[in-house]
C-alpha cells in the first residue's frame, strides 16, 4: 500500500468525508426509545455498500444487526465490529442540538463536532468507511477483506447480539481478528490500546410496599410515615450495606473469583505509570474530578484496571419536581451496575448480591437483570494488537498500553463464542460519552482515519523485526 | 335559624349547587407551577362577592390570599380559613382527566367527584358557599359575620400567609374562632374531629461530588466508579444513618422536646379505641397497607397521634428513564418531611438533623429548607369545637376526636400569632389528597352543606348542657 498516497488523498478529500459524517451523526438512533434505528440500521447498510461490499440488515428480537461483506479474496480478512445505537440525550446543559453535528471551538480542543454518537461511536464508525474508501480511490482495492458486523443494542448491553453471532458463526469465523474503529486519544493527545474489556452487569433493585409495610397500591399522605413504613427508607438501607463509608465494595464472596492483573500487564502497567506514560490527573481535569478512591495514582490505576465496581447508575422514589410535596411512595428502585474483571463471572455475581440482600432481611427486594455478559480478554501478542501499536507508535509516537477497558462492550462473544481476537483503536480524540455535549475533534477525524491506513498496512504486512515490539 | 328548612333547600337546590362546585373545581390551581392560580384567587372572590361580602385579592411574595368580609353585626363572627391551591397532578393512574371534575361511581362509595383539589380542599370550600347561600335564601341573613382568609400556597407551606396575618391582625382578631371547612368523614362514613396539628420541616438533602470524591459537574461514564465516588452511595450512606432497619428514627436529640398526649385526651383516645370507635382496619383497607409499624392497632393509634416523623418524599440521582444507562452521577438528592408534636421546634428539630450529618462526617451534605412551621393545639373545651361535637352528634350519631391531625397546616398563626382557637370540620368524605384520583363523593357534599348550617346553629345557639358534651 501507499501509505503516504492515501493519507494525502485522504486530506483532500477530507472536507467532503467531514459532511459525510455529519450527516451519518444526524441520524437519531436512540436505542432504548427505538426512535430512528431502523433508518439508521440502512443507512449503515449504504456505508457498506459504498465500497462496493453486500449488506444484510438482519431482523433479530430487538435493533436489527447489519451484516456485511466485502471479500477481495485477500490474504487476510477483518470482522469490522461496530454500533449504531447511542444513548439518549436527557441531560441538562447541551450547548448545541444533541443530533444537529454543530461544530463548535471548545477550549483547547479546536473545532469539534458536538452529537451524541460523536465519540460513542458514529463518529469513529462513518470515519472508518471514509478512510476505506480514501484506500480504494488511491489502491483501486483494498488488501484485506472486510466483513462486517455493526449492532443496534449495544447501549442495551447487546442483547441480540450473542444469538447473531451463532446463527452467523460460519461467516463471522472466517476473519482473522475483529477491528472495533474508536477515537482513542484522550484530552491529552495520549492514544490508549486495551487488552480486554470488563464484563457488565446491569440490575434494578426494586422495593415495593408489602407483607413487610409500605402502601401497596399506590404513593399516600406523606403524613402518614407516622404509622406506615416507606419503601424508599427500607431500599436506602438496603443499598447502604452494600458499600461502607469509604465505597468499599462489603458483599460476602463479590471478591472471591478477583485475581490480580498477569505479571507482565502488571510490570507494564508500573513502567507506564513510573515512566509518566499514564498521568491520572489528565482524568481529573477532563472529568472535573477532585479526588479519586485513592490518592495515590499508582494504586488508582491498579483499582481501575484490576478492581470490580458495584455503581447507583439511578435512584428513584416518590416526587422529585420542584418545591415540595408530601408523599410516601409505594416503590422505590435503584439502577445499578457492576463491572466485573477475570474471573468474575455474572451469574455468580448475580448469587451474591441476591444473598446480601436476603441476608440483611431484604428478601422482598427484587432484583431486575437488564444486561448480563462477561469479561474478556486478549493477548498482548496478538498480531493485530502489535500492529495497532506500532501503528500509534509511527504515527503519535506513543501509546499506553491499558490491561483492560474499564468499561464494557460484548468481546466475549469474539473471544468465547466464536474464538476470535480483537483490537480496539485508531487515533483521534472525543469524550463526554453518555453525558451532555458528547464530541469529537474535527483534526481527530482525520487523523483517525490516516491511522485506519497506516493500521491496514502495519498488519498485512506483519513486523519488521525487532523495532516496534512492545 | 329554621334548620330543617334550610336543610330542605339545600337538597332543592343541590343540583345546582354541584355544578358550581364542579366549575369552580375545573378551575386549575397548582400552587409550585402558579398555573391558574391568579384566576382562581378571582373565583374565590367572587364567591364571597356572591354572600354579598366585599374581597380584596391581597398581594404577597407569592401566591396571593383573598381576604373577605360578610359582616352582619352579628354577636359572634367566624373567620373562614382555606386554601385554594392544590398540588399537582403528575402521579400515574388517573382514571379521569385530573381537573375534569367527572363524576364516576365508585366502589362502595357511590357517585363520586373525581378531581385535583375535590377533597383537599377546594372541594369544601366551594361546597361552604353553597351552605351559606341557601342560609341566606331561607333566613335572609346569616346568623355571623364572616371574615375570610383563603390563601394559595398551602400546599408549598403556607410561606406568605404568616405575613399577612401579621399585617391583618386587626381584622382577623375581631373573629371568635377560625373554621377551616373539610370533608371529615372517613372510608367507614365515621367523622373525626382533630384538637391541633402536627407542625412541618420540608427539607432537601443534596449530595453534590466535591474535595470528598464524586464528579463536580456532569454525570460521568458509569465505568469510572472504579475509581470514583458516586454522590449517590454517599446519600444512601447519610440517609440510611437517619433510621434503623425497623424505621425507628436514630437521630439525637430529635425525640429530646416530645411529650406524652395529655392525659384527658390519652384516656378520651383509649375509650374510643377500646370501644371500637376507632378501627385502624378501615384505614388498611382505604390506603392499601398491609402492615402497620405497630402490629397492635392501640400503639398505632398512640403512635399517629403522639410520635413525629420523619418520612422520605423523593429520592432522585442519575438516570431513572426505561431500560439501562450507566452514568455515575454528579448530584444525589432526597426530599424529607419532618412532622413535629408537641413541644418539638422546627429550628431545633433542624439543627438535630445538621448535627446529624456533621457527626458522620456528611458536613458537605446540604439541607436545604423548603418550609418549616410548628404545630398547634387546642382545647377539648373551646366551644366552637363542641358546638361541631355536637353537629357530628345530632346528624351522624358518633364521632372520633383525634388528639391532633398527623397533617399539617398553618394553625399555629391562629394559636400563636392572632391567639385565635380554630376547628376544622364538616360531614362529607373525600380521599386520595395528593395521590392519583383524588375523589369525594356527591352525597357527601350534600351532607357537608348541612353539617354547616348546623354547625352555625349549634355555635350561635351555645350548648343544652348537659346532653352533648364530650
Amino acid at each position: 500500500m501507499n501509505v503516504s498516497a492515501i493519507h494525502a488523498e485522504l486530506e483532500q478529500h477530507f472536507a467532503s468525508d467531514l459532511e459525510d459524517i455529519r450527516a451519518f451523526l444526524r441520524l437519531k438512533s436512540i436505542s432504548y426509545t427505538g426512535e430512528g434505528i431502523r433508518e439508521t440500521a440502512d443507512a449503515v447498510a449504504g456505508l457498506i455498500a459504498s465500497l462496493g461490499g453486500e449488506a444484510e440488515v438482519v431482523a433479530t428480537p430487538g435493533h436489527p444487526i447489519v451484516y456485511g461483506e466485502l471479500w477481495q479474496d485477500a490474504p487476510k480478512t477483518l470482522l469490522i465490529y461496530g454500533m449504531y445505537d447511542v444513548m439518549p440525550t436527557d441531560e441538562d446543559g447541551w450547548m448545541a442540538e444533541p443530533f444537529g453535528a454543530e461544530i463548535h471551538d471548545l477550549p483547547n480542543l479546536g473545532p469539534s463536532l458536538i452529537c451524541r454518537g460523536a465519540v460513542n461511536t458514529k463518529g469513529p464508525l462513518a470515519a472508518f468507511f471514509a478512510a476505506m474508501r480514501g484506500v480504494q480511490r488511491v489502491e483501486g482495492i483494498l488488501p484485506v477483506n472486510l466483513l462486517f458486523a455493526i449492532e443496534g443494542e449495544e447501549e442495551m448491553g447487546s442483547r441480540s447480539f450473542p444469538a447473531f453471532a451463532g446463527q452467523y458463526a460460519g461467516q463471522l469465523k472466517r476473519a482473522d481478528v475483529v477491528l472495533f474503529p474508536f477515537f482513542e486519544q484522550d484530552e491529552a493527545g495520549m492514544p490508549s490500546l486495551v487488552l480486554g474489556t470488563k464484563g457488565l452487569l446491569y440490575v434494578e433493585l426494586i422495593c415495593n410496599g408489602g407483607e413487610w409495610g409500605g402502601p401497596t397500591e399506590r404513593g399516600i399522605h406523606g403524613s402518614y410515615n407516622a404509622w406506615v413504613k416507606n419503601p424508599a427508607w427500607r431500599l436506602t438501607q438496603a443499598l447502604a450495606s452494600f458499600v461502607d463509608k469509604e465505597e468499599q465494595i462489603v458483599v460476602d464472596g463479590f471478591f472471591d473469583r478477583v485475581r490480580p492483573l498477569p505479571q507482565r500487564q502488571a510490570d507494564l502497567l508500573s513502567e507506564q505509570i513510573g515512566s509518566g506514560l499514564m498521568d491520572a490527573q489528565v482524568f481529573r481535569d477532563a472529568y472535573a474530578v477532585r479526588r479519586l478512591k485513592d490518592e495515590d495514582d499508582r494504586a488508582a490505576w491498579q483499582r481501575l484496571f484490576s478492581q470490580p465496581q458495584l455503581n447507583i447508575d439511578g435512584l428513584f422514589a416518590g416526587y422529585i419536581g420542584p418545591e415540595t410535596k408530601t408523599v410516601l411512595p409505594h416503590r422505590a428502585t435503584a439502577k445499578v451496575d457492576v463491572r466485573m474483571v477475570p474471573d468474575m463471572e455474572p451469574d455468580e455475581v448475580l448469587a451474591t448480591l441476591r444473598a446480601h440482600l436476603d441476608r440483611g432481611g431484604f428478601e422482598d427486594i427484587e432484583i431486575k437483570v437488564y444486561n448480563s455478559y462477561p469479561w474478556s480478554k486478549l493477548s498482548l501478542d496478538e498480531p493485530a494488537v502489535q500492529a495497532m501499536i506500532r501503528t500509534y507508535r509511527k504515527l503519535h509516537g506513543e501509546v499506553q498500553v491499558w490491561p483492560i477497558n474499564p468499561g464494557s462492550a460484548p468481546y466475549y462473544v469474539f473471544e468465547r463464542l466464536l474464538g476470535l481476537p480483537y483490537v480496539t483503536g485508531g487515533l483521534g480524540h472525543g469524550s463526554r460519552q453518555h453525558s451532555s455535549n458528547e464530541y469529537c475533534t474535527v483534526a481527530g477525524i482525520l487523523d483517525f482515519e490516516k491511522s485506519m491506513v497506516t493500521f491496514l498496512d502495519e498488519f498485512t504486512r506483519g513486523p519488521r523485526a525487532p523495532q516496534g515490539e512492545t
